[in-house]
């Protein structure tokens, strides 16, 4: 199979330099006519295309690269020529963004409601919801107004879902899960599952607990695919307003995320833990459970939080983690442990003789 | 969006506190028209709620929840005045239980073949199973009576599968997986699929091995949300009898757990392993191939048993794991590392010192 | 429910070990009469199977094993009886691949399009495609011959997608992502998402950074079940030829994997990173983003890869990773750092008294 050229698949837009600068609101240097069709990575750019020197640790690859048009900062004064057309900006990722805004209108399911869905009995939808093909939608939903809803997703009985939300492939939402607006959950991921709940009997069989509980996302929350989050046992597991969710994570009963907060893909967070506002938890990240941590920390990837007792906008580190630089410390005589191991038993056996010299 | 009151999602239940207690054989202390209408959380109680006090960490909050009821155990004694009545019972934990079940009929899909789902030859199905639609059976497949099957489950050929068991939306089960009686599984979970091995060619490419084993969970297995387990190589991957795995768990070709054992949220089992049973696994613990584990293992979150020798029902943690006490007594010193190391420095000046003095 | 005996699930076979032994050009060496209905482990052999004895730790199996056939290396030497038949062979694991390969066709899809599929504009389908029922293809779509869509499965628009391909129940493709030729993609598994990028607002508030860049899967790569690999941001995450990947695995936005690298399950790769080709990275393992990782690195489960600075083929450990030989041995120190500790205070207190007797 050969891989088509990269402008396969960016095929949405033709407008030149200038109007580019134009609509970026930049200052041109250079040829205003070079013709632009698409966004390029900066170390993977080919003419015809345009890319971004927004990281000053790619500055190298600006006079390399073979797009035919760079955006870059006002104060970006270049070592050497450069071959592509300068847009001056004040705000480089900004700039990126308003047109990755304009290229990524890639086409979305149209409102209306599949022949091929199956939804249940008194189903409340908004205005121009889109509901796609083998969608089945349980009883007493309610759907707000531009939401959409792609092929193969599952919403359990009693569920609300606020407005302007996107619902992607195969999410499962279980029942009574509350989705607010905007919202976005990527595919395959799971809201509202059981919690990891059990009792042992006389004979020390785990008997399961009931979760009654329920799940709910504030306004602005982004989930992404094949991440869990269970359900409350007899109350609710929340995540704040505008926080976001990469994939693969795991969010156990009762957990309370804060608003405004980031955790990063594989990171887990035990039952009833409760992660303050403004934090940034890593990638594999693990929290323990029934903790109540402070707003604005920030937890190094792969960490193992036990302890609530941090404070306000602490960074972490370590297993159980510990604050970050102390960690990298302590680390850094890990490396040299056994060179340390050494140095003691030169040490004992240089006082052994000194003592027995000078006794 | 406005997110509802706490009312909106327990509406199944309205009873007084005398007969709430009569239902639980407790002792009522307080008004016994108290009107119940669904559970709480001791630290998020509302009025009309019950609550239950049974970890004595939450004690605090006894004395400031606003749920209209709690539930203790028989010998607390309260510290101050508690403004809910109090329903004293033998077991908390108990009544707890006891009282999830009865709310927690959230209404489920009722028996019968949807018209929306693809079902093969030689399908066998019990009395009063329940067939969703989307859902796609293969040839020669066998579900027992009572079983549940949600939308969008696919179940390939020649599985045969339980009696009262719930197979959640989006449950993938490769051919010929044997799920016990009375298992849950819960959504996107996939069971059997192909275990990862490959062969390296002359090239060093990697040429896949075929893996024609299968999985069996045995009976009252409940599997987490998006979790997968890998079909034998040429045996079986075996989860044993009560057994019981979170989310997003891995679990290998050709691994065998014991029965009534648990393991937490994304950890993870190499291919060959034998874990022991009534064991207990943390979230994200790895546990390396080709191991034989003893029974009732405790192993803490994040660890990495690399290791087979243990004894049975020790406590491991770290990376590689070793004893719990002993990795948390040396991880102790390796928080004061860097002051270690000024100590040795001062013990070699010193002694150099000493040697210059004495000589 | 009881368990149904091993030959429930092989029942594809049955030959005699002489017609094996052609089969395999090996040397029989016992009774060519023995009938096989199916492969075995060797610790877990049946009468009536063939087992492998590949690896020399099974060898004592190999003396209690009921299986009927035991497969062994030319120059294996028993060192007691053996009760099955053996057959001699070059390369077992050879003869147990050639064995699976004929033991595993188990049935798939038939060619054909299900009239349960949702199927968009402008589809090219190659020759004898499969596509099953509740499958949704949208519009642009391409998919080369003898390709298989499982049920369940979603394709977004403008996917290429080539010969020979597997798709298995419940991936989702978002729209432009490329798989090559012989591609096989487990359940759930997504490909395509939006990476995990926002850009913090004057108040603070995450604004997402939409992602138009695309996955390329090129050909001959295999990607475990609920795996996820993020879309670039503006360019390709793209997984070189030949590259495995197994279950649970984070790829995120932008990360190039080389050739013939394998990935074990539940590692992440966080953005923008290049792993090199012939890696091979052990379970859980985590990779910081933005490295430029030299090929033939071999990093050890559940290691914490900060920088790129490695030589190729180096072998790493720890958290963050260091060499592999040089984490074991600080880690053998650390295991008795409290021992240590206790040295150094012993130093301190001898050198004390010493100098007070010096002086």
């Amino acid at each position: 199979m050969q891989w088509m050229a990269f402008e396969w698949y960016f095929c949405a837009m033709l407008i030149n330099a200038a109007q580019l600068c134009e609509l970026l609101q930049g200052e041109l240097v250079g040829n205003g006519e070079e013709k632009i069709y698409g966004p390029s990575q900066i170390d993977a750019g080919l003419p015809g295309t345009v890319s971004f020197l927004a990281n000053p640790k790619y500055e190298e690859f600006a006079y390399t690269t073979e797009a035919s048009v760079l955006i870059v900062s006002r104060d970006f004064t270049p070592k050497m020529p450069l071959k592509p057309s300068m847009i001056r900006v004040n705000d480089v990722y900004g700039a990126m963004m308003t047109l990755l805004q304009q290229f990524g209108q890639n086409g979305r399911p149209t409102p209306g409601i599949s022949e091929f869905a199956v939804i249940g009995e008194e189903f409340e939808g908004g205005k121009d919801v889109a509901i796609s093909p083998f969608v089945v939608i349980e009883k007493g939903v309610k759907l707000g107004k531009d939401s959409i809803v792609y092929p193969h997703v599952f919403i359990g009985h009693g569920c609300v879902i606020g407005e302007g939300v996107i619902l992607y492939p195969g999410v499962r939402l279980y029942p009574n899960t509350v989705v607010g607006d905007r919202c976005i959950i990527h595919a395959n991921a799971v809201i509202g599952s059981d919690g990891f709940g059990y009792k042992p009997d006389e004979q020390g069989h785990y008997v399961k607990i009931n979760h009654v509980g329920v799940v709910i996302l504030e306004d602005d929350v982004e989930i992404g695919a094949n991440t869990v989050i269970d359900r409350g046992t007899i109350s609710v597991t929340r995540i704040g307003k505008g926080s976001k969710i990469d994939n693969l994570v795991q969010i156990a009963h009762n957990v309370t995320i804060g608003e405004h907060s980031v955790i990063a893909a594989q990171a887990g967070i035990a039952g009833s833990t409760s992660v303050g506002k403004w934090s940034r938890i890593g990638g594999q990240v693990g929290i323990a459970g029934h903790l109540q941590l402070p707003d604005k920390l920030e937890i190094q990837a792969q960490s193992g939080v036990h302890s609530g007792k941090h404070a306000e906008g602490a960074r972490l580190f370590g297993y159980p983690a510990i604050d970050y630089t102390d960690y990298l410390k302590s680390y850094a005589v890990f490396k040299q442990l056994p060179e340390y191991m050494k140095r003691i038993e030169a040490l004992e056996k240089e006082l052994k003789a000194l003592k027995q010299t000078s006794t």
